[in-house]
């Protein structure tokens, strides 16, 4: 897989990261990142502007990794978890990369065990998701799955409440989050599917004021995630 | 001022907001976007892709719109609110466009009453936030400064508290938000300047317990406002 970009290049080399290749533009001159690669000992190779241009999508800022694809779990390493209360964030179809990364760094920030994603129809790992995550996706077990009703259905049977989130249902503050949970999001613009809003325990909803009554993903996905945690600690859980 | 795509295109026309002109590519053949346009009575211009290129920086999606700059407001705006314990947030020079378009997103629907943005220095209203945005910025009142600084010394003499955020002071459950509140968020990269700092009469850091030690700009801002909205229907305020 391709990575670019300074930034994420350079959390990539700090990080100890396996890297394959590193490509350079011919006129690279970013001395903080040369150094890092003569520090760990990685070689580069330089290569006209057009070829760079060639391997990858997006604006490479002169430099490009080639990494190994990020390692995903399977559904076993959720069912393993030994604490009481496990708490699973689900992304029901998520498209957009800059949400995605940005609900991998919430999770990992604020103590979500783990991630589920469908192998299909969903955002990619891609160079702006790690961007985004802050390189938090390193540190993390995303787990994926060929059904999310499968996993859903294993989740119940294995003791797990399941929480949607939609716009009109219980409000999110008055629902009692000490068990195990997992948390569905829904996709940008569709939601979540039927199917799986009707496997769900609760629909949770976040009260709204305004004239657009939506979040962005990534933000409405943060709020019920800092509240399940704050309304767990009260608790003592 | 150009915004371009398609679907920011369809909000904008459909809003019935002022439009001066719109462009087209030669092969542009989107229907609805045509008949959309055809039934508020606009009128349109084909032109050469090149010649689209050269009005923006990013993709087009094949249709330009040229609109006014989105009105902002003077300070006076928030110190003429008129009901108790007014809540602004202040943005100490975002510079991801997608955080300011979801910032403002969350600002509209969860009741914050108005933004305070820099001048200087930081994202301008552009395509990307308007999209981000989700529209809410149609709706919703910005008010622009020359001096952040300046303003929050204002907020302060007109009874204000004003809330920091960052990372290793006042857990955010302890704080009491039953007082006309600014919240402070800081760039992305730099967080709050050291001058705003000092003037804050807390400092809220949200618990972290992962690696990666630190929120997307827009998803810990989604948080606060969550939390102080929360905290504050909690004592019937």
């Amino acid at each position: 897989m391709y990575i670019y970009g300074r930034n994420v290049a350079k959390e990539i080399i700090s990080n100890g990261k396996k890297i394959n290749k590193v490509y350079l533009k011919e006129d690279f001159r970013d001395n903080e990142i040369l150094s890092l690669l003569k520090t760990n000992g990685i070689r580069y190779t330089y290569l006209p502007s057009k070829v760079l241009d060639s391997k990858v999508d997006g604006v490479h800022q002169g430099i490009v990794l080639d990494v190994d694809d990020v390692d995903t779990y399977e559904l076993d390493y959720i069912l393993n978890i030994e604490h009481d209360n496990p708490f699973i964030v689900m992304l029901d179809h998520i498209e957009d990369p800059h949400n995605f990364g940005a609900i991998i760094r919430t999770c990992e920030a604020l103590g979500v065990d783990s991630i589920i994603i469908p192998n299909d129809r969903a955002c990619n790992i891609n160079s702006t998701v790690i961007k985004t995550s802050a390189g938090a996706i390193y540190n993390y077990p995303i787990v994926r799955v060929n059904s999310l009703s499968s996993a859903v259905n294993t989740l119940k049977k294995n003791g797990y409440w399941i929480i949607g989130t939609d716009m009109n249902s219980t409000d999110y503050n008055d629902i009692n989050y000490d068990m195990p949970i997992c948390l569905i999001i829904g996709n940008e613009g569709k939601g979540i599917s039927n199917t799986l809003v009707n496997m769900c325990d609760y629909m949770a909803s976040i009260p709204m004021k305004g004239k657009i009554n939506s979040l962005n993903a990534s933000v409405s996905c943060g709020i019920m995630i800092a509240h399940i945690v704050n309304s767990r600690g009260k608790n003592g859980v």
